[in-house]
């Protein structure tokens, strides 16, 4: 019998873990109970009269939803295994209210501000939702004017966003971030950046994936070279991030037709845009005869052929690809930006979960300053996980291979096959309990054997103590293994170490 | 030297931790750095010229705090000691949106509604940000339509309080909460919730503390039998809670003179909730020759026997006293209530740190009631730990006591003592990574050694990897303990497993 997942250490859960992950293993005990997704389950009531309220539905939120005990389990092992690997990599764990100061989050996210929750004015201060954990962490930074800080980040971001529920995408959701603030010679945080988000993708075995790189100054290096007025780079990028959902014709389609670029621009771009390849691009481009002689984009490729360097020494080379067709949205990155995408879908998904990207990430050296009242800046490079992602593919995976998991980690169920033996049972349990032991016991009063025996076997609980007339006359106790329904009597005083010896074994 | 907190096992950390809540023992390595309160640390900035602003202040929102990662390694592992607890008594984890549709909150919370805080109409729904856990519970019980669970959940929740930040209240703060919810035999569950709290304030060593407990029905029968119109019951109940901070002459002065009632009526009712005992008083209550004609109040106080027998069962029945002028301020509590005072305040702490509760909870049995759409009901009793609360406590006693954390993990650091040898710092320390140690390296190409094994120190790691010609040369490393600035060379290649074995013996 494998050992329900509660009693594992972390380390042997990190192997059962692959197990799970692997759809036709079927491991785990106890009862399979996804709960019907409860954004769905939408209920029309009625409040009692005294209320004078007319009908209303039972909801959540719009783009929010509860998470089961089930879907917390597998959360809370992922999340596990995240921060472990941001503490092998010597971050502090940093933590910043829900909402900020509007004008904190201004002028910060460029085109999707608007998705910004903001708080009523209830009289004070102008509130909004924090929007990601990169704004609050250089606000922090600034603030308490720290220099230098490696620190992480896991919370709860919200976003107005129209919610594409399928691609695990919500309005409420969770973030697990990395950053590197302060002066250091170039690209030694950046390879670090990239071999954690390698060694988390990996760590959780979600298949084959690929790390595209890019770098800000080369993609303006390209516009500028290529003839596009300043007034449109913005514009003319975000075409170009679309090139990894819909072809070259279309995004140069968007760029003439919509943005008003002149044809031959947009083909110069396209000659650039529309490759990819490893380091050897990179020398490729810095022979190119336009881009050479913009300066921005030979401080990107340096600092590009730099990182492979260390992306080299840290054997991850082959995870990375010199995209250029990668933007990345958000306003605030000014160095090499990166972005990892699965490379298979999962076989059993087959209605295509389109995921995107799993994690992302870049270098923002400006942000700080804003905050600050000089302008001083601190240099920052990070990353963040996609946890919301990965858990709707593990999830996935899970539901159709039929996975059971445990939700709970009792290790012991305080029984009696008699009636009026409840004060024995509670004298028992609180023994249990105070020795550390996982207990549970039925709220009844005289529950019957079955009943118990049944509910151990229901909820995965390993092993059963058994106490009634005959056992309190002879000073013993009865412990069963639910598994294999063996019975061993054992003297009362010897219970809680042979308990713990057992599950010791286990 | 006492190995550092992020090396030791969780069961070792609770003795660590019984040691650093004594304020006259030193414990730790690595620096002190007490952030000064972020709350307070108000800057005038300005932006720069082009984003068109003038004078703003750099400050999280009043009544908010980011927390530093010194109070995220305390928070924690105040944390994981509750849930653990929790656990142990065979709780399942749920997670709630931070918002709730506004209607589910409104007429829940008496008094207090106007202290929720409502999101910005932005078109959609109107939301409210949550104001307890409980609330929500209920309403996944309704919504899921589930009739039993006994779960936990950790998160934070908003009011917008005046903030008194010296006492640790806040606009933001975690709650702890444990509920079961089903129909179960009377009082098992309630005895369960007590014995938690037991555990876990006996677990974080506060200190001395005594558990208020009463029952909503013996107040509505003291009320009743008292003569007081059914009209003023919340009100008189809202001036009895008080009890704890002023005397009962002033009670009954703002019972006579501000609510109006009589003082024949006020002085009977001074004559109940004066009172506190034991399980004496409850049996010394069925007596009473008005209070045993109140139906109401003789089934409180046959709940509050029942209970008793438990909680002596449970070992916990001297930690609990019987107080009648107990009233908790919430709507939705229908049966037994219960509140944890610790009875010193630490000495240390002589500006009076007066903290309140620190855990509380009851029974409700009518609150998923109101969320079903036929009024079916789920009773429910639960408990929330009041972990804010316990968090200014311990940082209180560890400022006073001078002692220092160390907010990283990281076990080894990879130095070397020459010039242009990082990509071989690079090449080992990827090793360390993707053998699961714990290591940080400087992010300079030619640091100092002095500088590197300074940092070490000042961190707090306790192991150094020194690579140089010499030892690259001859296959070898030098492996140095901080502490004891012992060297010794290893194999180069068993590195690793040498490392390893090292942190296992400390």
């Amino acid at each position: 019998m494998m050992p329900p997942f509660g009693l594992l250490h972390r380390r042997a859960w990190a192997s059962l873990f692959g197990q799970l992950l692997r759809p036709s293993v079927l491991v785990c005990i106890g009862e399979v109970h996804f709960h019907s997704q409860v954004s769905e389950a939408v209920l029309i009531s009625q409040l009692k009269p005294h209320q004078e309220k007319s009908n209303f539905v039972i909801k959540t939120p719009k783009g929010t939803r509860d998470l089961s005990p089930q879907q917390m389990v597998v959360r809370e092992k992922i999340l596990d295994m995240v921060i472990d690997c941001f503490k092998r990599h010597g971050a502090k764990r940093l933590d910043t209210p829900a909402f900020e100061l509007k004008e904190m989050l201004t002028e910060k996210y460029g085109e999707d501000s608007g998705l910004i929750y903001d708080l009523k004015d209830q009289g004070g201060e102008l509130l909004s939702l924090r929007y990601d954990l990169t704004v609050p962490f250089a606000r922090y930074l600034a603030m308490n004017k720290v220099k230098r800080m490696k620190r992480y980040q896991v919370g709860k971001v919200w976003r107005r966003e129209s919610p594409t529920i399928v691609q695990g995408r919500y309005r409420e959701f969770c973030q697990c971030d990395f950053d590197i603030a302060g002066q250091f010679d170039p690209m030694i945080p950046d390879a670090e950046c990239l071999k954690i988000m390698c060694e988390v993708l990996s760590g959780l075995q979600l298949g084959d994936f690929l790390i595209k790189v890019n770098d800000r100054r080369i993609l303006d290096g390209i516009l500028a070279v290529c003839a596009v007025p300043q007034s449109k780079f913005h514009a003319i990028c975000s075409s170009i991030d679309k090139l990894d959902k819909i072809p070259w014709k279309d995004v140069r389609h968007e760029m003439v037709a919509k943005k008003g670029l002149a044809p031959e621009v947009a083909d110069r771009i396209g000659d650039y845009v529309q490759r990819h390849g490893g380091v050897s691009l990179v020398e490729e481009m810095f022979q190119d005869s336009r881009l050479s002689q913009n300066k921005q984009a030979l401080e990107g490729l340096g600092d590009l052929r730099l990182l492979f360097e260390y992306l080299t020494l840290f054997g991850i080379a082959e995870k990375i690809s010199f995209d250029l067709s990668l933007a990345r949205g958000l306003d605030y990155y000014t160095g090499v930006i990166y972005e990892a995408v699965l490379l298979q879908t999962p076989a059993q998904a087959e209605e295509c979960l389109s995921v995107g990207s799993v994690a992302a990430g870049g270098r923002y050296d400006g942000l700080v300053g804003v905050f600050d009242p000089k302008g001083h800046t601190v240099p920052c490079v990070g990353l963040s996980i996609g946890v919301e992602r990965i858990f709707a593919i593990l999830e996935e995976r899970m539901k159709t291979a039929g996975l059971k998991i445990r939700t709970t980690e009792t290790q012991v169920f305080v029984a009696t096959p008699q009636k009026n033996f409840l004060h024995e049972r509670l004298k028992l349990i609180s023994e249990l309990w105070d020795a550390g032991i996982k207990a549970e016991l039925l709220y009844k009063n005289n529950p019957k054997l079955l009943t118990q025996l049944h509910y151990c076997e229901h909820m995965g609980i390993p092993l059963v103590v058994i106490i009634g007339e005959q056992e309190l006359k002879e000073g013993v106790i009865k412990l069963r293994s639910v598994a294999s329904r063996e019975e061993v009597a054992i003297k009362r005083e010897n219970l809680v170490a042979e308990i713990q010896k057992k599950l010791s074994e286990s």
